[in-house]
């Protein structure tokens, strides 16, 4: 059984992390996963080998569309789909659970959010409005048979029927198939506590990681990538990373597009550049100052912080998208997929020798 | 057999049309609908009555994701949706066809383009990039049986091998069931020609009009909405268009987005200030300057109109905007849909009255 | 004496005025100019004609810096300067008087701007932060001397000093030495009265207009720049409008975006197709939810509109714009500058005779 | 006499530096500083201390205004100004010489362009265009009587003069008040060569630093600023960073904007979180491709790499911004200011040690 980083000793800054260190660590918050894993070997497309799945994370438990959170997003690199950005921007919400998958079952995944919603909401598209679910995704076609679509409507509604507090990591959900540094990586979660001027609040995030080349990889800052001896299959890039910031701090869609592009000084941190064929995307959340959208008559009143009071959350999100991300690594075990690629797990042990042996000198300086 | 605007004798602006006044006047350009009506009467879920459709439009009839084209948006209010928007920003470019139909239909359409684009694409995926359509919507829920998600698969297909040069207007396609200003409205589209120091070049124009209010209808700048007698069954607002802007003068997709901002001005000409809930988005794409993207090797070429020589084109997009709105509501005829609803055609006859009235009085000044 | 375009019959749609149809009907709300003309003839650098002058508008009349207001800015043609853009953006704030000149004085007027906060504020840039004034700009350099670089300090002085309720339109201020749609231009002002569910609340825009040629130009919808016989000197393109909405409803800075959008739609309603050359720039700002900068502690709280009840103020917009627009050119008069340079004032009557006769036919239809 | 970081033994990215490991080594660009320091002890407002001075960056050494480079330009944090940002976006362009200064001396600055300018061009304002300059800042008021305004237009016509290949670092010119995660920063620059489809082309890059706390700093992924003993007198954060971004590449606006975003990436790998007060600005520029603007008649031909090849400029630009910045630290001599406050210089020989340690540690690994 694989450990998170932090079990294993990286450190990723100086804030606490949240009781379970994931993004449901911010009240109300779950994630789901459906994995789709089956046969081995040479590719038929339609029939496998499949290496894929579906994610999806609910800012919060109830009726999202009735009830949507604040929301904004920041592409770093829009090499990549996001469903429903437009909507986003322009309102400042998210009014849907956010659904990841692979690249090509976006549309797929889209119908099924927009079934799920349609019951939830019986009155959507009658006497209310329609639906434009949000999805986004990474390419998972190195190892899994992306062209056979394998992924269906059932698929979603299981990941959205199990979704809980606990979120499993590494090559599951969405992640089942994804690459992050020419290591296994997938799902990773994280979180940290932030005193601010209205008291203590948590801030969360997941990542879908499919990006990066080996030499590139940073843990701690030490060139890891470089330093440890580990195969390398070295995929063409096509990678992509999506991530998910989510606080219950009281932030409005402008203050949480400025938390989002700070996800991408996180990623930074890890070693990437943000390759040309790398779909960056971060999407934020923030789960105070929910109305009721249809029932709300008048003025809102909405509860904010300071602009000046931002910076512990900005550094909780550059710590937290760096953490996600090595702990996507880090849970992640070697993966082979069609055609015989093969995507290598990272190599724990040593990745922390290099880190304690630098850490040890550190306390000596 | 309703008219055209200019055959009825509208007018919009000095400069003259292309052939057809459609955007396929842009040589490549095709457009191919798939239009869904069945039932009449009481709202069945998932029976009906069916008023919506599936368009695409074409910027060229070749493989687009081998050859993509120059691309823009522009979201004057982004209560909508855009497939692929991102990619759009990020490279410039329009790289599959664009899909048009009713709000909560977009996955289904996005899926669909996803498998004919594997077809015409059978390294996508393997050794090439994996694939996101680019697809937008109107909500037709007015008229449509909305919940019902009526579009499948073979709707798709069936626009895509029916794409032509002459493109129907009125309430086919994707327009089917929609409504504009609260008459019947649709499909519609317009084009120009255009003077460069290039030489002569085309824009067109094809819009999916579903938005405004009836008193907010300008014809020829005359507020044609209060002045004409004709029943108003004044649906909820749930409006919104689309506007795709296409043309083979040599823009890049810095100045194709300057373009599409025009598409706006031509919206608001006709009378809208882009109500809250209408997502009012701009494609805009050039035919010039395609490469092969995956055999070309080393620089690219391209020949751009300098800045300063585009006034004509900006001029040709707000006219040939505001007469495809137009368009698309002399072209569509009364609808009955789901429980009774009505979308009453715009009475041309009396329109006309108004419209030579004013001229008349303008030819004597 | 020239009057204004409502004095004189036009009409910009339905909403009532407010009771001066000024921008400063919106409370708290000033303006103040600074003209500046001086010298006939042929042109010597530096010496003349001057045909220039600074324009400010303060959103209220404290201190701005450590009261800011909410705000935004869209810019439909980057053709044009806009200090302190960025700062808008990022915090959604405006904060400083907003001054207004010609293209090349920007420097000065900002450098003015920091001269008078200075004052107000002896612990900027000491304990609280340095300040980046908000300027604005249009070419005049088509009757003035612009290269002669005549507007100072103290001119920015004055406008501040002078800064009141009742707002000179025409060619005053920055928009002495304006041109629009090839008539005499500059400022003009206009308001609208809104009903929402927080009750009754003003909408007013004040423009510095210098864009469009003659043959665009739009009254009331009717063609009047093709219909009216007056001299037309033809000026090379080199236009802009600063367009500026302010309104005491309380809206965010993403709603004060939406506003803004909406009064490029004002804009395109009077003929424009926003020219290459034409900086054509919008800030919006909202005089509720202010609070203490420094002063305040914890959380803020923020009493807002629902977006879907924002509608009133996008037509608001749209008609407050236009009108403002119109207005410039109905009160300013005929100028002669540098070189013999003629821009011709709007011939009124002519004018009204169009709409006149326009209107009776719709009286009757 | 302090050494580069380079000199001193750090490295950034595998890469090979430019000749002189400079913003210059880009064929024709050319660097001036002007530095401003006089006085000491206790501030007397408009007497000192003096702090301060101006940096100008020339992408080429003709007429900018007549042959402007393809610019673009990315606002990580908008909390500072940049003046002409609406223009480098709207047209992708850079037409004037880039000015740095303090950030209350913006409007001097660019006053003092436009007379710099309007020299150069006798017919800017009267046949051809008007002029809005580039100017970007940083708040040095924590050394500098900023209130004082001392900055005065010979000092930017002094930088123009003064602009040369060798380009000094640390306390000069527009960085002579910085100070960077709490040590004496300021100006820092350093190229990378690269190999693409078109050749061999330079990327360089020159900072203006002045952002970050102590504890924020690592050097080589090393938490420097935590683990080396020294001085912190941690000044109120009012922090920002320049980074401009220049090649001989031959990148379009839009590529440059993709440059211009991987800037914030290097930035992020010094350790900032991009603070709420810090405006953390990004020009990029490609002096490929310049057209005679006013000569130019047709279409204009453009030259430019694929997108796909784009990841050695990305990799290039972050390890080049991450260089700089540092080397603003190592060439910074400690300066005491206004009030005696005091910026102390990074301690080198200390900080080797720390990272000389780490590799001795990674060669054995």
């Amino acid at each position: 059984m694989r450990v998170r980083a932090r079990e294993a000793g990286a450190r990723f800054g100086d804030l606490p992390t949240g009781r379970r260190n994931m993004i449901t660590d911010v009240p109300g918050v779950k994630v789901g996963h459906c994995t789709l894993k089956k046969g081995e070997g040479a590719l038929v497309q339609g029939a496998g080998p499949v290496r894929t799945g579906v994610t999806v994370v609910l800012p919060h438990a109830g009726n999202l569309f009735q009830n949507p959170v604040k929301g904004a997003y920041f592409d770093l690199n829009g090499c990549g789909g996001l469903s429903g950005s437009l909507q986003i921007r322009e309102f400042g919400i998210i009014e849907t659970p956010i659904g990841l998958t692979n690249t090509m079952s976006m549309g797929t995944v889209a119908d099924a959010l927009v079934r799920h919603l349609l019951k939830q909401n019986p009155e959507a598209g009658l006497s209310i409005d329609t639906i434009i679910p949000i999805v986004s995704e990474c390419d998972d076609s190195y190892l899994n048979d992306a062209r056979g679509l394998h992924v269906r409507e059932e698929h979603v509604r299981t990941a959205l029927d199990f979704a809980g507090e606990v979120v499993d990591e590494g090559a599951v959900g969405a992640g089942t198939g994804m690459t992050c540094y020419d290591f296994k990586g997938g799902i990773g979660t994280s979180s940290r506590m932030v005193k601010t001027p209205s008291g203590e609040h948590v801030l969360g995030s997941i990542v879908l990681s499919n990006h990066g080349t080996r030499d590139e990889l940073l843990i701690e800052g030490a060139p890891v990538g470089k330093l440890v001896k580990a195969d390398n299959p070295k995929r063409a890039e096509h990678g992509s990373i999506v991530m998910i910031v989510g606080t219950d701090a009281p932030l409005d869609a402008r203050q949480l597009g400025r938390v989002a592009k700070r996800a991408a000084m996180g990623l930074a941190k890890t070693g990437s550049c943000a390759n040309n064929g790398s779909g960056d995307i971060v999407l934020a959340f923030s789960t105070a100052n929910v109305h009721d959208r249809y029932g709300h008559k008048g003025l809102v009143t909405e509860h904010l912080l300071l602009d000046r009071d931002l910076n512990v959350l900005f550094r909780a999100t550059v710590d937290s998208v760096e953490e996600s991300i090595i702990n996507s690594l880090f849970k992640a075990e070697t993966m082979t997929g069609r055609d015989g690629h093969v995507s290598p797990e990272l190599p724990i042990e040593p990745v922390m020798e290099i880190l304690n042996a630098r850490r040890a000198d550190q306390n000596g300086a």
